[in-house]
């Protein structure tokens, strides 16, 4: 039977068939796809984006959404169908201000950039990239321009990766945690620690073995996922038992790749997790990047490298890595794998230094935006601030401003859900713990059931019915917060150090 | 400057977009997705060409085909716009047809019936596949009532995939034919040949080490193509630049793995190399799929199985397989690969057999389509032709009914054109000798440029332009006919078996 809820279901499903094929195209571009395919795969996925675009801001979609929103007047707002209208009404009244041909352009863009990058992060060219996140900045500044309901520009990028985020928001809070982690990380700069066990070849078969091994016992399926190779780690979402997951490999460093196999575990995770009423809807996903990010951060972070999973972790890794490793116990590894100490590359940065990075990277993004800053003194800047923030000289691009994929593929205003990612892992990871007392030792036998079935109660099942905000203030009571992932890396790092880092100690 | 003819590409250029889009998630299906991904992925590819076939049945399509009509108008009748605005045309009415929610349920019973298949050809359990299969004609038969300007049902899907190929030729072909090939099948049934060095095992990894090193050899370019593994080997054009080849591994004989790659790289030689003026358009594939198999069959038959080619090849399997294959020379592995003998596995089957298999295929579909056969009654009506035909007993569906992937996909009307391919492959195997006359010294010396360059010139590169006919009448100045097949095959089985089968041997 035809109702305007299933009307609108049908009309949102047709899109979000449109958006998965565009998931795989992207996931196939960067993990499978021959090299001279990309001139053609940028025109693809334009096409597919204005074809989206267009079918969803029409006037038939408006009909839909109207009828809708009067069949669900006063009804239960936080039921599928109320917030489905709700989020979704919000989104239409934003997107049909913006021309299709802006959206399959900022796509071909993104594709196109995206293979710049390769070429020139291979060979730290940044001037080869330059004219490609020129042109990338231009047609942000067009899609920015479509808009006046927001505060300033960036709040207008923020808001298709956190709903209803405000960077005013954004830089409250980043001012607060980088008071914390500045001190913090000169406080540890004086410590010595050593991480010698995690450096040596081990092969990249290996590896493999180690990585499908730990993704196994955590809860990755061979039906409904896959682990590929990528030049910049990756999940993709393809849709209901079709989760993606990407991972590097560094034959000398072997932390890179598994660490990064359980950050991309947790955003698939998350994906894999949603109700399936939800599905073929615009909330079958995350309710923000910035909650996606709190699960991959957990579960890298909180359990990968975690007291408790270290004991799970260092027979594994010692059998996998048998010869220098064969003796490598848990307290070791525990301590190793959470050395602090500033360097270059945001994904192998620590805990600590982890948000400078993100927080050099928000900034630079507004001066960017707002023309404050231009492209050509970008290298220099972020060199200037990496000396500033990290007390590190950048030895060439690669190593600095080519070594994020993003600004590439159109993704500014994209970073700061990082941090606020790691803030609300913090607030989540004290919650879960008041919830499930003996999580702990769950985590060191190895049982990861528990924590996963508590994520996909609290958080997962809901998909984007909530925002950031609203999520949280269901789930712990708080907004989002800075101390608790403060607590958290204070009490963490006075173990791992062997010292005292917080006055109030607590058992997290 | 926008022209009728630039209008119409531009909207051509982005159905081409949805089809690429189409193509890569059939590839990921077959290829690469996780199992449980398969009920989405139908809906995704239901919503693609969907709205491919709305957007091109569109009346707006049939004012652009119109207004660039006008302009052709007069003009030679054989350039890219001409050919371009005649082929559409015809596709245009013969679409416009059928109701845009029978292409969609087509494509996903397509989809869903592939992954039934995978899992009832395992088992070996024709009865799980038979709803799927009855689902997939009760479409066609709709399919098929959307038209009247067709001589029979047959025609009408025949068309789909050899444009204005119709069934009465088809017929009148394969009986001449079958009078061609069971008598040369009886004779040859009377002598013994040893292909013993062909079976043993034989590692995946050193056949897939091989099976890279000759397509390297012929032409395989990592820049551009890609090899996977598939249950049922296939070749997918994805766009310019963008080839992608399957191939499956017989641990314990390794032909199958060798020759299907180069069946399949065949068919991507042909998508990669269709002029770049006819790309983004419905004229940058194949002109039909019979000429498409003409260039997998000569690939895989002609210079695979040539005794040139052997020469080449024989050297590059002693290496791999090193051991028992370690002295092979030429002429045994010449002979041991062309030895005819009745097998149940079609693309397994011998080069004068496998007409016999393809024919059984065109009666029994047409049988169906009809309603003469009914799809309970096919195995055994299956097992009995297969008998009559081939004089083997079928032991179970797996090797009988269940073997090929095309029914449960609904390809229906797509068997005939891989005998067709073998005649087509015939005349221009003798075409091509005829205008480079050291063609054979140059394959012999590895080289395959000359062959690649012909093909090239004569064939690819004028994409779907042309019509079977029209473009052999091109190239060799003559309709489909039998005899150039039957003529090579029997000069090469006299020399394979060293008897005399032709009483006019030609050196072909």
């Amino acid at each position: 039977m035809s109702t305007p809820i299933s009307n609108l279901r049908e009309r949102l499903a047709e899109l979000e068939d449109l958006r998965s094929a565009a998931a795989v195209l992207s996931w196939d571009q960067e993990a499978m796809m021959p090299p001279e395919g990309g001139a053609q795969r940028a025109e693809v996925l334009a096409t597919l984006e204005r074809i989206r675009h267009q079918q969803f801001i029409s006037a038939d979609t408006g009909r839909l959404l109207d009828a809708a929103a009067a069949a669900v007047d006063g009804t239960d707002g936080d039921s599928d169908e109320a917030c489905l209208v709700r989020v979704v009404s919000r989104r239409w009244n934003k997107l049909r201000q913006v021309p299709p041909e802006l959206v399959a352009d900022e796509a071909r863009a993104a594709s196109i950039g995206r293979e710049a990058w390769i070429d020139a992060r291979r060979r730290g060219d940044f001037s080869a990239f330059a004219p490609y996140l020129k042109h990338n900045l231009e047609l942000k500044r067009r899609y920015v321009d479509c808009f006046d309901e927001f505060e300033c520009a960036y709040d207008a990028l923020l808001d298709d990766y956190d709903p209803r985020m405000q960077s005013s928001e954004v830089a409250r809070l980043f001012a607060q945690l980088k008071a914390e982690l500045t001190p913090l990380a000169a406080e540890l700069a004086r410590h010595q620690l050593d991480d010698s066990c995690l450096h040596g070849h081990c092969s990249t078969g290996r590896q493999r073995r180690l990585v499908e091994k730990v993704l196994a016992l955590i809860g990755f399926d061979r039906r409904r996922w896959r682990l590929d190779d990528a030049v910049h780690p990756f999940a993709t979402g393809v849709g209901a038992g079709d989760v993606r997951i990407t991972t590097r490999w560094h034959e000398s460093y072997f932390p890179a790749a598994l660490f990064g196999a359980m950050h991309e575990y947790g955003h698939g995770l998350y994906e894999a997790g949603v109700d399936g009423s939800l599905r073929r809807t615009p909330l079958g996903h995350g309710a923000s990047l910035s909650v996606h990010e709190s699960q991959s951060r957990m579960w890298e972070n909180m359990v990968g490298r975690g007291r408790e999973f270290s004991r799970v972790l260092a027979p594994l890794v010692a059998q996998a890595f048998a010869g220098p490793l064969q003796d490598l116990d848990a307290d070791t590894l525990y301590r190793a794998i959470n050395r602090v100490h500033p360097s270059l590359i945001r994904v192998e940065a620590d805990e600590v230094t982890y948000g400078l990075h993100v927080i050099l990277r928000f900034e630079l993004e507004q001066e960017l935006l707002e023309q404050r800053l231009e492209v050509d003194d970008l290298p220099e800047a972020w060199n200037a601030r990496i000396g500033e923030y990290l007390g590190l000289e950048v030895p060439d691009d690669k190593h600095g401003v080519l070594q994020d994929v993003h600004w590439s593929a159109g993704l500014i205003g994209y970073f700061p859900t990082y941090a606020l990612g790691n803030m609300i892992a913090g607030q989540l990871w004290g919650q879960v713990h008041d919830e499930l007392p003996d999580l702990d030792e769950q985590v060191e036998a190895g049982e990861l059931d528990g924590l996963r079935s508590w994520l996909v109660e609290r958080v997962h099942r809901h998909g984007a019915k909530f925002t950031t905000s609203e999520l949280l203030e269901r789930v712990t009571g708080c907004p989002i917060r800075v101390e608790p992932f403060v607590d958290y890396l204070q009490t963490k790092l006075s173990r791992v150090y062997g010292i005292s880092l917080n006055p109030q100690e607590k058992n997290q």
